[in-house]
């Protein structure tokens, strides 16, 4: 975070300035708003300040309290400044803000000193919106039933308000000290935070209601931080390409390289960006969520007992493995899975096709209502009693996965006529894809061959960006700049998406000399 | 108004436009916002548009419904325009708006189509705030116990409200047809329409809480228009100059003149401006009520059976008066007293002191607990029975307030050098100020002895301003413009100022070479 933090400046977008007002009086009558306002002009410098209409009542008091020297926090909204508040001079001259990763799954909100930089907690719990269901579809089918999109906002800011209220308290500040909130997540998932109907996302020709939307303020969303704190939603490309990668884009700092670079994360969704300082072009597609371990039998999520790490003994063909938290496996999540296809492929288990090598696999193997089962963790040793198998179908649905994560990324260099050889970092955006081992990635063919110092996973690119948001004005003006630059290069599933799909539906590819660098044990 | 009208251009701040916006497809997939503001940034000629956050939610179904064709209906705020809403193509094009004169004891609303500039209707009713107190300082000290102002501000929305959708009825529109709402009153009436603590404005150094209160939407205020309809509030200079008086110098056109013009608001307070399109100063002075009617005994608010006009015949001493619908007499306005004392004067039946002539006025003299008074309407002609009658003191007062207001014409031309000789046009505000006769008014000194043609009444210019602004961008501009422009002259009761108002203490002068034209029939 500090490196790309680096390459903004960090004039701020919220504030807080001193002011020291002349008192009034027969000589100098000007009205209390006026004479803030005409403070405040002079002391940010700009000619445009406007005070929110539910704060002009305030005011008067507040500037006899503090006998017109005070500290006023304010924030830019386009051209123009906002007052957010008035504290007494002897106040916290911190300014605190949220910065927020709106995940489908998982929202992970980060407490910061604005003002520092400093990380002061963060919290990270399940969308309560998987209530109602676990993936976006079901969401959006859900919103489009009368009151159904107010209920699913509200599910989230009830659970967002009582985290930032613990955050606060554990962090001893109020949250009326918390000033702003970033955040950024897909593009249903922002709807749904901003009340919005997500209905024409998902139905051709997939229209979001906002690409770009206006900062708001945390009282009209009904946010617990200060009521008139400015809430910054990260704008969308399109209903399948959200503020969660623009966000990522920001935080990899890609828009500022020289070299061509390419941005992926991982998902249901692969999203791919390519490009530089001088262009960016994006495309999303599916992958399936066989890439996160969602498909398969054992496949869960990352938490403890589940095995994060594979490796095989091309000899003996054991199996080692690690868990989190070192528990007796339960499940295996998706850069496990990974490892796993991976390395019973370099041991001669598995096939180039993916299909199970009888002789290698001995009595891993077994049957189960005709379908073949490789037991990676027999009952005995499995935390859960019964044992832990990959079936044929997990590795079918894996392999259609990546090579749906090959072909997309092979489509968007072949576009721009640029080698993937000739990427300068392939950066792995996410909080999942920071798990993947890139050599086990490389190895099932899902990502190129490049040497492995190319692969810089960013971990969570939406808490970044967000973040990056926050501290920094010119971060925000790129973020929106990097919105309107972006080519959305829509996928095209014609015969020769399909022929190249039909090529990557092999380990590592039908065309080997793409990956040199994959040298099975056993052949 | 047509003339003042004229000097401003009709380029309005609320329009609608029509927009025909390309229809999402896979090649165009810009939000539906976004698409909306493409195309109302192309159509309007701007680079800054904004929608309401309450709005966007409603954005995609109308977008939808009206294939993408509609009209939109917009206002400028400083820099940037906003939408109002949505409507079908084949929606009435017109625009309505609402002009207020908030007065302290009268409201007056007057709808119009803001296209055409046409008048639709127009309806006066009392401030209910009436019943809290007949005075504003009543109404101050209400406010400052808890909950008063919303008390104060829920009357006159709640009245306010009722009115217009009676206006909105009778014209056969919807109350959301009208888009914008305009209206000047005097600071503590504006202060507490927009819900603000008059407080501070009748206390030592006397400070509004704001003196350019941004546009409010019609929603935030809690006003029955189209609930994101602009609400202008006329600016105030000061706590006792208000924006009433602003509307005023606006409805004059004195602000675009080249001669200097001198601009009266005749009340309670004496509100006077000069100046004219290079500079403008403007000051208020306290003048009491006696010039509106309300201290003498038989005074009383413009109604039916209220004498409005007297004569009193020189030689037979007989008097004649009109009253408003021709009704038995049971009191006499401002506008009649002053003619009635100007009568008395050129009669013989006061002196220059102001006191009774008894010889003069013979039988007409009666005295009740030792003060005299002149029997204007005898019982048998009254209307209420009784005689009505006017006393020493009632006149004390009448010359008191008349000799304030013409001290502080003195007073404001002295400050800037100019001669009240040299006045190209002397305005008169309001709709009390417009019922008086000049002749009566030089007769007993109130206002300057100048050619009769250079007084010019203008009516409620509270109401022709908002109706102004409603109708011209430039006529807002300008007002801002004069808002800032005015020189507010802090009128210093010192002994000079004391030395003026007692030399004005005498009808029609100490001085009677200031009134060459008031020839007292008999002296």
């Amino acid at each position: 975070m500090t490196t790309v933090i680096d390459i903004y400046t960090k004039e701020p977008w919220i504030k807080k300035v001193s002011l020291n007002m002349p008192r009034p009086s027969l000589k100098d009558n000007t009205a209390d708003v006026d004479r803030l306002v005409r403070s405040l002009k002079k002391e940010i410098g700009t000619e445009e300040v406007s005070i929110p209409f539910p704060l002009l009542s305030q005011i008067p008091k507040k500037l006899r309290d503090y006998e017109y020297s005070c500290i006023a926090a304010v924030y830019k909204e386009k051209t123009h400044w906002k007052l957010i508040d008035l504290c007494p001079q002897d106040t916290d001259k911190s300014i605190y803000g949220l910065s927020v990763d709106l995940g489908t799954s998982t929202i992970v909100l980060r407490l910061l000193n604005i003002s520092t930089g400093q990380l002061l907690t963060e919290k990270s719990f399940h969308n309560p919106q998987i209530e109602i269901g676990a993936d976006i579809l079901s969401r959006i089918h859900y919103a489009s039933q009368p009151g159904g999109v107010e209920t699913l906002q509200a599910m989230v800011l009830k659970r967002v308000n009582k985290e930032i209220a613990r955050l606060a308290q554990a962090s001893k500040i109020g949250t009326d000290q918390i000033l702003a909130l970033a955040l950024a997540g897909n593009t249903t998932m922002t709807h749904l935070f901003l009340g919005l109907d997500p209905y024409w996302i998902c139905r051709e020709p997939y229209i979001p209601v906002v690409n770009k939307p206006e900062c708001v303020s945390a009282q009209q969303l009904g946010l617990g931080i200060h009521p008139h704190g400015p809430v910054f939603v990260f704008p969308n490309v399109g209903s399948y390409f959200g503020g969660d990668l623009i966000a990522g884009i920001l935080a990899s700092g890609m828009n500022r390289l020289e070299e061509v670079c390419l941005l992926v994360d991982v998902g249901t969704n692969a999203e791919v960006v390519l490009g530089n300082k001088d262009w960016l072009m994006g495309c999303a597609g599916a992958a399936g969520p066989a890439l996160e371990g969602g498909v398969a039998s054992m496949g869960m999520m990352a938490g403890p007992g589940v095995i994060d790490k594979v490796k095989i003994d091309p000899i003996s063909g054991e199996i080692h493995y690690s868990t989190i938290d070192d528990l007796p496996p339960i499940g295996i999540c998706g850069s496990g899975l990974i490892d796993l296809v991976a390395q019973l492929y370099l041991a001669g288990m598995i096939d180039l096709r993916g299909k199970f090598v009888k002789e290698r696999c001995g009595k891993r193997l077994m049957e189960v209502d005709g379908i073949m089962h490789f037991i990676v963790v027999p009952a005995k040793k499995s935390g859960t009693a019964r044992p832990l198998t990959l079936s044929q179908p997990d590795i079918d649905s894996l392999i259609r996965s990546k090579a749906a994560m090959f072909t997309i990324l092979t489509t968007i260099t072949k576009t721009v006529d640029i080698s993937v050889y000739n990427i300068g970092k392939f950066f792995i955006a996410g909080t999942f894809g920071s798990y993947i081992d890139p050599r086990s990635a490389i190895t099932i063919g899902m990502i190129p061959d490049l040497p492995l110092d190319t692969y810089v996973p960013l971990g969570n690119t939406s808490l970044e960006g967000s973040t990056l948001i926050l501290v920094s004005e010119e971060a925000r003006q790129e973020c929106l700049r990097i919105r309107d630059q972006i080519t959305y290069l829509e996928l095209n599933v014609n015969q020769e998406f399909m022929n190249l799909f039909s090529a990557a539906k092999f380990i590592p590819h039908t065309d080997r000399s793409l990956f040199p660098s994959v040298k099975p044990f056993i052949t």
